[in-house]
């Protein structure tokens, strides 16, 4: 249903403020959330709602979400969340980095004992929105397959990665290690529908296309086979290895765990530019792949970002957001929870 | 045929000193081909020697292969390589990323006017033998289909990420941003065998498993789709659009225009590791992922270069090298034309 950007906002915040977040910190997480729905991204955006605050009310997340400062220097810091709120840990650990990025042309914030962090290019884009380019990534409870492998062995690590693009606004790319959400292959077995070749395995290990044997034991599949199972373990490495949060199968589900801390890793860079063309770099190659022949069947060729450009603009244009009804229906029941209204 | 590596090693080095490298320079070109040969990379070994030759003697390469610095802060570098070779530079360069590194935490050196670098994956493990994380990304002449294209839109842009690994020695994760190189697409044509779905399009930008599709136009297609084509315009973003080297069409097929300046871009980056345990942390998840569950039909679960070092460990052990009879017959041809022996 379309609501008012104005009342979801304000909604969501006294939600986060009810549940014993700050009202600084619950603007934060509410302006993330809202960004990422109005972008299209559903999966992470006011859907987590109750998520977050069941695990507020059972202690897995604390409201407090400050960044403890372990090591620090001129273009790098290590920060522990101290099981915080992981998108407002995550906002606050960008904004370091963007903060010495812009001093000494380089800044990385590694943050552990965080938790699920939503977008990672919400983070990405912050840079972008300052002239920089950026990284975010985050490691996960497991959910993917490794290559060779029939056991949920790596998670499904989000990574992004945004610069600045003159008139087109951000580059911002932004994926997950397996093929398609578990969400989405879910989705899929109850409708009755096949899931293409390749996305999962059942729970020994065969190659199949149904997708009923997910919840049967099966794992999904890596992106691009070996390539996205390697990616996951860089994602692994620079979030949780170097910043000493819970590796693999250590990390709380933080939805199937709710009163445990997750301890989640994270890792941000953000980069000035250091030509002054920059912006004019970006819009030339952006104009020549958009322009390039089109393959059948295609409409047009997008940059990374494009799409979700597109639907965050109407949104802001109409004043309103896209929210599934079942999302309205549980934040509803949230703040029956929390003695909202 | 198995060659011993001293002989090999004389030889190689023996070709760059006769068309004009400094005796240095040449040692270091020799080690990058000769290890990438010993871990089996051999598209990016010994059977490119001919090729290099080729550009330096019609000019597209210069033998001088020194960075000239053209900004430098404490963990940034902007260098133009002035059209030297890629391989000797993005050695010289990664070698100032690791210095800034050591120094400040992080250190990025970013490249412009070089040319092919060879194998990404040997910048990345010069870090992590020393301990520290590293990426390494190119850019190149265009290769691939951006997502909805039916031309060559992108680089088939190498990226790789490396990490000390304790026990394991180095995880070292190098791919390119298709599913295929072209020459595995052209050989299996040659041998009449389908390839499979998913790797190239036609030159309408249809689906096919025929890859003789590809030389009448057909276009090698990203690895996991649209997560593939982003991370082609992630690579393209930092090696060239923020380097001031040539982008997408504007880079000169090495091997089809040998006399002009390829002005390759490069991103280097290296970082100390900010956890006391690192090695044995990333010891731990290796050990862990290694002893999952294996699929039907796995024998054994690797890491991101695990396959390669065992090769490398192999040969070092026997003093010998496999290398293909025809890159042996072409190198000879090369020190032919260059009037050795």
């Amino acid at each position: 249903m379309k609501v008012s950007i104005t009342d979801i906002r304000s909604r969501c915040a006294a939600i986060f403020r009810a549940a014993g977040v700050s009202a600084p910190d619950a603007e934060i997480i509410t302006e993330v959330l809202l960004e990422t729905e109005m972008r299209g991204v559903f999966t992470h955006g006011f859907h987590r709602v109750p998520y977050y605050i069941n695990c507020l009310q059972k202690g897995g997340i604390q409201p407090r979400s400050e960044l403890t400062i372990v090591q620090d220097t001129p273009s790098r810091a290590l920060a522990d969340g101290e099981g915080g709120l992981g998108i407002i840990l995550s906002y606050k650990a960008m904004q370091l980095a963007i903060e010495k990025a812009k001093k000494t042309g380089v800044g990385i914030v590694q943050l552990r004992g965080s938790h699920h962090f939503g977008a990672a290019g919400y983070y990405t884009g912050m840079c972008a929105d300052e002239g920089l380019c950026g990284m975010a990534m985050s490691n996960g409870d497991v959910l993917v397959a490794a290559t060779g492998s029939r056991e949920r062995t790596i998670g499904n690590n989000p990574f992004s990665f945004a610069a600045p693009a003159g008139k087109y606004g951000k580059m911002v790319y932004d994926i997950a290690m397996s093929y398609s959400s578990d969400k989405k292959i879910i989705q899929m077995a109850k409708e009755g529908k096949p899931c293409p070749a390749g996305w999962i395995i059942d729970k020994d290990g065969n190659d199949t296309t149904d997708p009923a044997e997910y919840e049967k034991g099966g794992v999904l599949l890596p992106f691009g086979g070996y390539k996205g199972y390697g990616m996951a373990m860089m994602v692994e490495t620079l979030a949780a290895a170097l910043s000493g949060a819970a590796m693999t199968r250590d990390v709380h589900a933080w939805n199937v765990n709710p009163d445990q801390n997750g301890n989640v890793g994270h890792f941000f860079m953000a980069m000035d530019v250091t030509v002054p063309d920059f912006a004019a770099r970006m819009e030339a190659m952006i104009t020549e792949i958009k322009a390039s022949e089109k393959a059948a069947g295609a409409t047009e060729i997008f940059y990374p970002g494009e799409i979700e450009a597109r639907k965050q603009a109407a949104c802001l244009k109409d004043g309103m957001v896209d929210v599934a009804d079942e999302t309205l229906e549980a934040m509803a029941e949230t703040e029956k929870s929390l003695h909202i209204k």
